[in-house]
């Protein structure tokens, strides 16, 4: 899709400005104050100039065709006049309107009428229901809010929801000084979706880091590949993904229409795509404010702090000890340098704490910065100040630690550094932010937030290390043989599939009396276990459906008897074919493998210890495929039990080698049967001592 | 300990003051800016006057003997000048200076000093290493910041650390109208405590919120008592407690000479004594900014949000669900009021979209407001806004919505109403903050914290609903026969105590020789089990001194053969004394009950689950003594696993009564016994079936 009609327009037309200020008209007055090159025309058909420009009774009358419409008038009247755009061979259009299918029958109508238009007259539609796009370096806002001193930059927002694509953007042009190459909201989705606007912006050259707040992802399969792309290109996407409760997911659906999906998929799908995930929109914009300048930096990120507030060094210390970001001690050398810098009763340490005396002594801070960028185990240097504007005839020793670390910076450094202030809170002072932002150094606002940031940035270059390791095997496609089934796999078909995929499986075979389970038992060797064979009993135990420890004929006998007639008296309706023979397996940890699925985003590999693991703890671990063995030992690890199969209390260690081969092929499988695959679960699979491999000895499996 | 002189001092003398601006003449400079109306005296003998006050050589010249001294000079100087004013009849001292306990042993020397003063002399020592001490009220600043507008009002800010102190209280004033009655920083805590400070607030009228920032605690008894008196008065104290890593409490000796204690026990000291605690400061700033106004709430708080940004409803849902807060449906007779008020693509829902129409219709807003502070459902309405300050010739519609919001509140409401930016940054608009602030309405700046703002809220209502409650029974003494004893207990001893305390055990007998073990297992009934009784083996499983199920008499000699045995190979210096012999308790969850101590708050009762709950997952609850069962109650219920008790996965419910009364006999043992107890471990104690009771079957006391 080639969004540069929308993105970067020769030209824009203007359905509903008037001489009055409404959202159509402040987008007329944008475009003139931010000194858009391209034409503009406004479509009015009771006024003849409107802000100085000539106004066009229609889109027929204007006297070249727009590249792109924005369009600000009552829901009902927007089809029509999108035909009438597309008759004109306009190219993209910004639906600003409200009334689609956020609200109701006729609005959701009225947004079908949209998507048609998008699909089968290939119209770019931002929108409905949004502020609309700005391409900040070309003035080219259709854009409707309020915007006030654009700033050119590499971080480029994207969000289904105006008002935030514009707090986010503002915040970091004005406050931060953050250049920004986009913002684009985004609305409904009618036609152009989040995928489609980020995958614009990896390729775009303006753009290195990109925010997205997005309610409802739309084009899953788009989304991987862009992001995979953006890995290649080394362009981190940041991503704030609203609707984990049901009742955001309620009013998702009456904002923009969307439907959140499944969020432990989605969450599991960004993450594996290199996609940054953050929970708020101070995180948001500290870890915008902080990529550009992290770049996809790899390596280690040993960081150091100093500050002139000495709670603060506390307070960053108990904080990055809960982000995970790695603060060690100073070097011998650099504890030296700094006793001769620092007074008596300095303490050199990290976090460094400057004390008064770097306030009172203007020689010390470049001092104390010289020697932390310097220091061989230091990778990152973070400097807290408060950066809050002074008020008259207050000092602010900040101004000069801006300068003197922007001097410091220049001089030449590989270390990253940036600011950070103690909280977010009031106006950041330009005097301080300005010369610190010439010189790279981003200007973080709340200690927290800062912290997630670093991590954030040491993530993507994990990200991008793990970019360049062997892919995923190619998908495999289903047997020929399952296309022709539906609904609960017989137990030969079952092991059947498990087996092509890999999976191991106690082998276990049908009975229909007893004396065939007598020879089935001798066959496989004692001791067996007896299941209930019978298609309509899902859970066999809760109807004495299973009989364990089966250790010789007798007892098979006696089994088959009490199994069947059990099952009999307590599921009168049910099928029986008879017992299923299997045999018993000795120890091994129970595990729990399975396929969840969202609409959208398809299966899920699901992972988790059996018991009160998953039932009480819900100790469970997620991905969607494709996997590798690596994702599946990550996979693993993440499971708080995870412990128990590497051997804790005097365990053997269990065959994990194993384990994360069947997760793999669990992945292949629900991969190759896509939608077809209703329901998989392998409950238990015994992994045994480490080189005995895994036994999956019960299973569920539904196709379409 | 009366505070009088240093919190409300009628005269103040500055040592250190000089023409040219430095920490004590900026004292000077404050209390002439705001309004002091007691004497100052600067002392100083090179000069004559400073800030056109007639200037003393030294305290015994002073016309008066000032009620408080303020000092800022080096800190070798410090102790003698506090001796002349001690012998001059300063009550206070207020130490600026820098170097003492956290700078070496010469620094620790002189904090010393200081203490001795305080401790013999009765000097109220603030600091040293700190701002100081500002009553905003009197204008009694003795406080170092460069300080502007102070406003007046009911939040006391107490802090270690003099910059968070500022940060604080400054951001309260100016952004959020949010008055403040004393600003104390107390560095390094000398003499006056932040436990004394926090008891003068408590008793003070001008102050109803106290926010406190520490890093260490000094006098746990003095902050237990002056919680529930703050209870019982029904003022929230706010928390930031710093240490809870490593580095940090590192970091905190290096700053202020603190101890951080034990993060655990001191967590669970605050929360039993009903402190709020926080972890940021932005999270400390919206709780204080809300606490005000929602005082000692009780009952509901069912939550309506109402926004303009469609965006901000789906994310403050999913905020609200992670902190807990409810945000309940709207009552169909609210849903049918807003059909008539909202456009037709709105959604009437909550959190409530007020839609681009809120900005268009003036009328919209205030009707809106009007049926959610009328809905018999809703106890809090939350009013989402942006309050940045526009910038020239931009749009303020948040001014408006603040306008009719204060009106609407000044009608007459029961309802706790407060207002909340998506994010914390920038300066707030005073034409927004000003008119809410004056009708009772505060503003807190992002969701997350404004969620957890809430949350804090209504924990407080809780807490006062259950100071109300009855406390726990007075604490016992220790048995008169324990005070002899010392080191490990012997079985016969532990038994004793443990009885004495309600705590049952299985009943367990020594045997010095295999004959008498065969007696005693006759006497207390097969099957028993075997351990060696030893006072040097901790571990009696690692050495092979476990023998269990031993069913007849040959089965116990041979097992007292193979104890013995094995202890002696691996155990060669072992002091042997034969067995003990048990009765095996069948069944039963395995839970492990210790007691864990910190040097400064003492004793902590913990709790857990055996195996892998406790060594893996580190499922365990912790409360300090006295427990009463509703709060042993409470701790059970936090662990994760809590639900095997109660009966999951087809299990019979276990004897939680009985398990809770064991952790109150637990608790009151460690009580009695304080700083004499150095360990104690029942691991495990079974839980059988309800009504079956909870028996110990191992166990550790070791006195000191």
């Amino acid at each position: 899709m080639d969004l540069t009609p929308l993105m970067k327009p020769k030209s824009i037309a203007v359905v509903g400005a008037s001489p009055r200020m409404n959202r159509a008209t402040r987008v007329i007055t944008n475009l003139q104050r931010f000194g858009y090159n391209g034409r503009v025309f406004p479509i009015n058909p009771r006024h003849a100039e409107i802000h100085g420009l000539p106004c066009y009774p229609d889109l027929a009358s204007t006297p070249e065709t727009p590249d792109t419409v924005v369009v600000a008038i009552p829901a009902a009247d927007v089809p029509a006049i999108l035909t009438a755009a597309v008759e004109r061979g306009v190219r993209g259009a910004v639906v600003l309107s409200s009334g689609f299918a956020e609200s109701g029958p006729a609005g959701q109508a009225r947004q079908a009428a949209l998507e048609r238009l998008a699909a089968e007259r290939g119209l770019l539609v931002c929108g409905p229901n949004c502020y609309g796009v700005f391409n900040i370096r070309l003035g080219a806002s259709a854009f409707s809010a309020d915007m006030r001193d654009p700033l050119a930059g590499p971080v480029a927002v994207v969000s289904q929801s105006g008002g935030f694509s514009h707090a986010i953007a503002e915040h970091l042009m004005r406050q931060r000084r953050v250049g920004v190459s986009y913002i684009v909201s985004c609305g409904n989705q009618a036609g152009v979706t989040v995928e489609d606007y980020v995958e614009f912006l990896v390729d775009d050259e303006d753009t290195t880091v990109i925010g997205v707040f997005v309610e409802g992802f739309r084009r899953p399969d788009t989304l991987r590949r862009v992001a995979a792309r953006a890995r290649e290109r080394g362009k981190p996407i940041v991503a704030l993904k609203v609707g984990r409760s049901e009742n955001a997911r309620q009013a998702m659906l009456a904002h923009t229409g969307s439907l959140a999906g499944t969020p432990e998929i989605i969450e599991a799908t960004l993450r594996q795509s290199g996609i940054l995930q953050v929970t708020s929109l101070n995180e948001m914009l500290d870890t915008l404010a902080l990529l550009p300048a992290a770049g996809a930096r790899r390596g280690r990120w040993r960081t150091a702090v100093l500050s002139g507030l000495g709670g603060e060094c506390g307070h960053v210390a108990d904080v990055a000890d809960r982000e995970g970001v790695e603060l060690p001690p100073l070097s011998p050398g650099s504890i030296e340098a700094l006793r001769t810098v620092m007074p008596d009763f300095g303490n050199p340490r990290n976090p460094l704490d400057g004390t008064g005396a770097m306030y009172e002594n203007a020689e010390m801070f470049p001092r104390l910065v010289d020697v932390l960028l310097h220091d061989d185990g230091v990778d990152v240097v973070a400097v807290n100040m408060r950066a809050s504007v002074p008020g008259s005839g207050g000092g602010a020793p900040s101004r000069q630690f801006a300068r003197d670390l922007a001097a410091a910076v220049r001089a030449g450094t590989d270390r990253l550094v940036f600011c950070f202030g103690s909280h977010a809170a009031g106006d950041l002072d330009q005097d301080v932010v300005v010369p610190l932002a010439e010189a790279g150094v981003p200007f973080l606002e709340a200690t927290e937030t800062a912290m997630q940031a670093l991590r954030h940035a040491h993530e993507y270059g994990r990200i991008v290390e793990r970019a360049s390791r062997p892919s995923p095997s190619p998908p495999r496609p289903a047997p020929a043989w399952t296309r022709s089934l539906g609904g609960m796999l017989s137990n030969a078909e079952a092991m059947r599939l498990l087996g092509e995929f890999g999976i191991p499986f106690a082998e276990t075979l049908a009975a229909p009396d007893a004396d065939t389970a007598v020879r089935v038992a001798e066959r496989i060797g004692y001791p067996v276990v007896l299941k209930i064979d019978s298609p309509d009993v899902a859970h066999k135990t809760d109807v004495g459906g299973v009989r364990v420890g089966c250790g010789d004929a007798t007892s098979v006998r006696e089994g088959f008897r009490d199994v069947v007639g059990s099952v009999r008296a307590r599921a009168p309706q049910a099928r029986l074919d008879g017992v299923l023979v299997q045999r018993m397996i000795a120890g091994g940890t129970e595990m729990i493998l399975g396929v969840q699925r969202d609409p959208l985003f398809g299966p899920a590999i699901v992972c988790g210890f059996g018991g009160i693991f998953t039932e009480i703890l819900r100790d469970v671990a997620i991905r969607v495929p494709p996997l590798t063995r690596d994702d599946a030992l990550a996979m693993i690890d993440e499971l708080r039990g995870s412990a128990l199969l590497r051997g804790a209390r005097g365990r053997r260690p269990a065959d994990v080698r194993a384990l994360s081969d069947a997760i793999v092929g669990l992945a292949a499988l629900a991969e190759a049967h896509g939608e077809r695959l209703v329901a998989l679960d392998l409950n238990p699979l015994l992994v045994l001592d480490e080189g005995r491999g895994v036994v999956a000895v019960d299973w569920l499996i539904q196709l379409a």
